[in-house]
């Protein structure tokens, strides 16, 4: 396999976007990584781009709009480029960067787009939350009206129950990431969260209503419009380059039963430690050696768990560790430093490409000191899809020139 | 690049297959194909499979069923193997099977499941048009009402008048086409065609009435339901085996504007043209050491019009050559063995992935007489996205051991 390397990143700011299609939004984040990449190709040594991966779940059900890949290629004027949209729901962004991967590992194309995109606004409340079920097993869950925060919710009060966590825990995770997102320009949720306001006083109970019980309103993350972007192209090539390239050094996949309740233990989120193991094994690297983490945090519970599965802390510690700050910045650990899917927003089609375009920043040393992890060199990302059906990791790593 | 070969091919008919759910269809075909593979291994040697890659377009419009990857991964029980849905439109199964072969030809996999399918008879008549119109342009086409068919009675027009294309020409695709469809177990459309009924005779206004002028009833596919599947791994792995393993020596994919009228040229096919050359410049073969063809008929001006761009025949001579009877079975270039789209059907996920099974059936030689290619060594496929906007063409050869 040829090493293949981040040579361009860019996002639009995620949130409500009403005066932008979806097609706009996915030509917004292409150009923007396109620009990143040109401003390092000082020597003019990049070839142009063979292929175009668009990430998006939704475009069908939700803009009646298909074959989205080879419309952006022409609104972008790629073409003959070739062009393929990926869908793998919440983790289409990762499985998009990983077709990418393999395409320009395999020696067949040189460079490559990856963008992935969501506009979700079009639909709100239950609709919303609907169109993420379709997800679900057509007919073990979804004619019973089984939602992904239902099912979050009763994996937090299993998760409770077996490991100790409790909704100081969860708290954590809802302050730190709501504080970063006030920093971070692209977050959607742009609000700091007043500890006592959603917890401890009688307002509480109505400013963040039980949503699935244990879960509350703040610890899901909100519906959004958003598109990431990022181009790849071999180390090689990436070496010659002004900036920084930062190498995809491991990746892992893996996928389990489609329902929650067919898995022997279902606290055990089995394709997250397969996904990890695989991405570390592969970067020969392990937990202790990564800097800066982006994990899916689609619901509160879900950093913790992930923080443990992915190795950082052992089972049952993850929760506690949040609550101490080993995951903030400065920490043992920071985990969602751009804010996470709970602030930065979560545009199903974008986020796993979003997690790497944070990386790829924090790894480059781009960011402001309130948001930059300091001499970060390796970084990992987990993308969940389904209720842990279907996970890919990425170990990232800034190549010194 | 790892060269990559095909190891099991399997489908299910395609029709109208009310009793079958989309995942059902999509099932049926991946263990047809793997159970295939597993003939051919004698020895024992194939792993796992590593990955699966599943080619459809309206699993979220027409079932609201998204990331059904992951859910056939479960079905088929393959957990954790990595799992994506790929989106191109018609074009999607052979999409698809790229990515699956890139994937294989890095080396990070060795054995992926490559499934294609759609359930499209649950809409008709002019939802089903309309469901397919979604992968016109959004701003540009679609909402002036502009259909697939509606684009290629217009191309028609424009190829008669350019290249002398005829009535008659047509009618020779519809005739080959649906004889052969009578002799495919696998085929949507088991009727042959009267040519007195639908072309002479004052009936034929009412059995084949006009839909896209010049297009009339018998010049479209029809709309099918359907899946078909390949087991694809490493020659090395290949050469293993028992049956004949076939070679994808040649792939090629283009891009060209979304909409027909920015083309310079609206009869230029650019897309098909370059998907071809590259294709076949990989395989190191010309149009004419290929045997057997599967081109993408979904109106029979395209196989004339893809016969003539990807190098059998000169522009304007494919209409003659088919009237003449050389792309028959027994002619110098067979195509479209298997009835085509326009007999077979086109369950629009699915069709990009058959035609490499029928292609893998010739090379095999495992036909029956009056279906094959006598002693077929190299095939070729084209899989049409978009109104050509998004083509991809493979290159198979059979590899003796």
């Amino acid at each position: 396999m040829r090493d293949v390397a981040i040579i361009g990143a860019g996002m639009i700011p995620f949130g409500r976007r009403d005066e932008d299609t979806l097609m706009e939004m996915l030509a917004y984040a292409a150009l923007k990584a396109l620009d990143d990449a040109a401003q390092s190709d000082t020597g003019h040594v990049l070839p142009p781009i063979d292929a175009v991966y668009v990430a998006n779940m939704g475009g069908g059900m939700l803009q009646r709009q298909t074959a989205i890949a080879s419309s952006l290629v022409d609104r972008l004027s790629l073409m003959p480029a070739a062009a393929e949209t990926i869908e793998n729901g919440p983790a289409s962004g990762a499985s998009a960067v990983k077709n990418g991967l393999l395409a320009i590992a395999s020696g067949y194309y040189d460079c490559v787009l990856v963008v992935g995109g969501e506009k979700m606004r079009e639909v709100t409340g239950w609709r919303a939350t609907d169109f993420v079920a379709t997800m679900t097993h057509p007919q073990a869950e979804y004619p019973y009206g089984i939602t992904l925060p239902g099912m979050a919710g009763m994996f937090t009060r299993l998760y409770m129950e077996q490991y100790g966590v409790t909704r100081e825990h969860l708290l954590a995770i809802s302050l730190k990431n709501q504080e970063m997102g006030t920093l971070n320009p692209y977050a959607h949720v742009e609000m700091a969260l007043d500890r006592d306001g959603i917890f401890d006083s009688p307002h509480s109970i109505v400013n963040n209503p039980v949503t699935a019980d244990p879960l509350h309103l703040y610890d899901l993350c909100p519906v959004s419009d958003g598109a990431a972007a990022i181009v790849l192209c071999s180390l090689e090539l990436a070496k010659k380059l002004s900036k920084p390239p930062v190498l995809i050094a491991g990746f892992g996949q893996a996928t389990d039963t489609q329902t929650l309740q067919e898995r022997e233990d279902p606290t055990d989120l089995k394709a997250v430690t397969i996904a990890a193991q695989k991405a570390f094994a592969m970067a020969n690297l392990t937990p202790a050696d990564i800097h800066v983490a982006e994990l899916h945090d689609a619901f509160t519970i879900l950093e913790i768990a992930e923080s443990e599965h992915v190795g950082f802390f052992p089972k049952g510690e993850g929760g506690k560790a949040a609550l101490a700050g080993k995951t903030r910045l400065g920490g043992q650990i920071p985990i969602n430093v751009s804010g996470g899917l709970k602030a930065r927003g979560h545009p199903v089609g974008a986020t796993g490409v979003a997690q790497l375009v944070d990386i790829v920043w924090q790894l480059r040393h781009e960011l402001p000191a309130n948001r930059q992890v300091q001499g970060a060199k390796n970084g990992l990302t987990v993308n969940f899809g389904g209720f842990g059906n279907n996970v890919l990791a990425f170990v990232l790593k800034r190549v010194e020139q």
